[in-house]
């Protein structure tokens, strides 16, 4: 059986780990500690730096391709391992549009996909300018590293965007400005495609964010319109089959209302990797993202992504302002007792306020019930209490 | 998080680390080789053997609870653990139903649980008597140690049971005589129990064999009325009740017409673990029966056991004669190219004619379709051929 090297020890490759034991195949890791999140459960675990080429090159020695659960390895690295003939998925052209924000809307915006009205922003001057010709709606972004509502600024008013702005670039942060859209929601397309150019696509969800995190994700995204659907689907197809995508792409999408009160979408984000939005599969899907992205990345033919129910809900487990007394296993039983459908994944890290340390899956006909009953066992898994 | 300590190293264990994975925790393996099926996938191996009881306390130090993936640890080492208060589930005094089938037969016979006449053979003339007693319809089987049809014979007749049992009991087999029923088809019915004493039972499932060897399972059982449906699902409650069983419980059912052709259910093995017949829950349940023995043996609240699909088959990865040419990752490239719906789940096992190194999930609304699909897939993976 073949051997993936998944560089990254967090949740991500942990999971895939779980679809890979089931494959027949057990994964590598490059892990920075031997007790992160996946090399707790690996049997084939290599301790190093995902920035040291060395490091890299150990990790993928014997192994048949080598791919991410991030996008923070150097692509000078990924250029010069390929060189040396590793089979490396995604390819770094690839990844660089889910590591450059500015690279990537200039990308989408040749090729006709829809994204906000951006700029580059180079000076203090550009910012002003920006902030003019989109009447002060700005939204500033560092082009690399933000996450999970990090390196995402929005400016009160031109002296405040004036300040920042100096102060990032004086720290040596690029940056780009973005018009800030009248949000309507927040949805998310996940697709997968292989080497060989097969693509496909989950249901389109709906991510609730809190503070910047993904709180939730709905599937399929209610009362979105079968038009709607589809296209956007299609959107995401199309963006991993002319960026080069392999495995499993994250579409993070705005949903506004035009002037006719209809819903318009924007690309906000891409991830290429499995992704928060796409955690709901493991247990409303024919096949995981975690499943489809070994296949992808191994060209193999992708799985079916039907749905096995109407809804599945995903809430986030994310870490409390303290942490209870009551021990995990204790809150478990307590969600378990009450709720026996509720499918609680745990990533094996611990408590950190806002950490992701786990998410709750559960699927119904009854949406109402399902998001509520979703979202309480979530939160009792951090607070130990109901409400 | 607590440490379940499995004991065995066999597919069953290594499944159960797929669903240790999503719950927070890793299992510790007691594995008799560091290429066995579970100790591939799992970061905490001890090597050792699980009849030596120093090496089943090395297994357990640290560990919350003791499981096995086979019935074969002897039990007076069990009893001493249990004297130095290991935890052991299930119990020895449970797990004595599913190591010697004629202790089983007396404690279900007490029970009311419906059993074909049985005997003890412990001599020649028992044997005799017994084939006089059942009209010649015997099956002689070992009381310990027979599994997938082996340890079980059909006698053609008197004299070939003699020389059977004469050989048998000198060879120093204990055995046991029961009256070969006209089957029809077989069933079973699994169920789990927690130590506080919650059971849930799994939908009926008909289970095909093939030389003695289960190759499919069919869930729910078709055309199996409601009322059998329910019944039989509250006899293996019942079952896992009164033999005080913890984790899940098999309960290999015969089907049988009375003289009005209406069906008759009679109680055939036991199994005090995941079984064969309940790999379909891996894709066509709320809980597998993994992730619920798991939960069992911790005593955590048992999950849901409602199903995804109207039917799920499993079909088993059976050894062909001759392992084919083509490497297994081709098989299973050619099986999704023509079935992206097939959930292959592979054991890491080399070939070995017969030998169960996978099975194939398959979930559908169409009973036939999804059969014949699911044993093509499963066909394939072994012969890599359709027909």
């Amino acid at each position: 059986m073949p051997i993936v090297a998944v560089i990254g020890d967090g949740q991500l490759a942990r999971m895939m780990q779980t679809s890979a034991i089931e494959l027949g195949q057990s994964l590598r890791v490059l892990a920075g500690a031997p007790d992160s999140s996946a090399a707790q459960v690996a049997a084939d675990v290599v301790l190093g730096d995902y920035t040291n080429i060395d490091d890299l090159r150990v990790a993928i020695e014997g192994a048949d391709v080598m791919t991410f659960d991030h996008e923070h390895v150097p692509n000078e690295h990924l250029h010069q391992l390929i060189a040396e003939g590793v089979n490396v998925q995604p390819r770094p052209e690839a990844l660089v549009n889910a590591q450059d924000k500015l690279v990537m809307r200039k990308r989408l915006r040749e090729l006709g996909a829809p994204v906000p009205p951006f700029a580059a922003i180079e000076s203090v001057e550009d910012a002003v300018g920006f902030f003019e010709a989109v009447d002060g709606q700005v939204c500033l972004k560092a082009r690399r590293g933000g996450y999970d509502g990090k390196g995402v600024w929005f400016p009160a008013d031109v002296a405040e965007l004036q300040s920042l702005v100096a102060e990032l670039l004086d720290g040596g942060t690029p940056l780009m400005a973005e018009k800030k859209v009248a949000l309507n929601r927040e949805l998310s397309a996940m697709v997968a495609r292989t080497p060989s150019g097969e693509t496909k696509a989950w249901p389109v969800v709906e991510s609730v964010q809190k503070n910047g995190v993904c709180a939730e994700a709905i599937a399929p995204a209610p009362e979105l319109s079968a038009e709607l659907q589809e296209s956007t689907r299609g959107l995401a197809q199309k963006i991993a089959t002319e960026l080069g995508v392999t495995g499993v792409l994250a579409v993070e999408l705005f949903e506004t209302l035009d002037q006719n009160s209809q819903p318009e979408i924007f690309v906000n984000e891409l991830a290429m990797r499995p992704h928060n939005t796409g955690h709901w599969t493991q247990d409303g899907c024919v096949t995981s993202q975690f499943e489809q992205h070994l296949r992808a990345v191994l060209d193999y033919p992708l799985g079916a992504t039907d749905t096995l129910a109407d809804y599945t809900v995903m809430a986030n487990v994310l870490g409390a302002d303290t942490d209870p007394e009551m021990p995990m296993a204790t809150r478990m039983v307590e969600v378990w007792r009450k709720y026996p459908d509720a499918k609680i994944h745990l990533y094996g890290k611990g408590h950190r306020p806002g950490r992701k340390i786990g998410h709750v899956n559960m699927v119904g006909s009854d949406l109402e019930k399902t998001r509520t009953e979703a979202l309480a066992c979530a939160y009792f898994l951090v607070n130990a209490r109901w409400d």
